[in-house]
């Protein structure tokens, strides 16, 4: 996936920005520490099924995720769709903490 | 605490070395993804009873956790607690994996 490719999907991902040519991050907060955990354990579960890992980052309220394909040497479909699982694990987390 | 002192007290903490004046870090490997999900969710209980939290990093099969006390400015017998404890939840994980 070119860069322009990849900043043209990445414009419909709240939250998401490209590092450098190889990763994405997004970052998520929320109302205190267990919430955070618990998004992170979801994403866990979203990323054993697609067998496709981010990076994960816990700053106490504030989660941040990075992804990048190993195997193509740089950013992919794959991470793409990932993001776009992740946040809506997120909107449903939020929606969950209402 | 002392740079001196907290040298002291991390000698007994394995896998864990002072960063600087502030901060100490440990890491944890883990057979697979799910393993290392599971070991920062028992970080997390311990974290939340101790109202002290690690940063936290996670990179596939390795837990990386990070700790300093903001509100003394830097470290402090909490954070070696901590580390103690963490090594502690490590140790019972290993050993269910077994």
């Amino acid at each position: 996936m070119t860069t322009e490719a990849a900043d043209a999907a990445i414009a419909s991902l709240a939250g998401w920005s490209r590092q450098d040519e190889k990763w994405i991050a997004g970052s998520y907060r929320f109302a205190g520490f267990p919430a955070a955990i618990a998004f992170v354990a979801r994403i866990a579960e979203i990323a054993e099924a697609m067998n496709h890992h981010p990076f994960i980052a816990i700053d106490y309220k504030k989660v941040t995720l990075r992804l990048t394909t190993w195997h193509a040497g740089g950013l992919t479909e794959l991470d793409m769709q990932s993001a776009e699982r992740y946040n809506e694990a997120y909107r449903t987390s939020i929606a969950g903490n209402r």
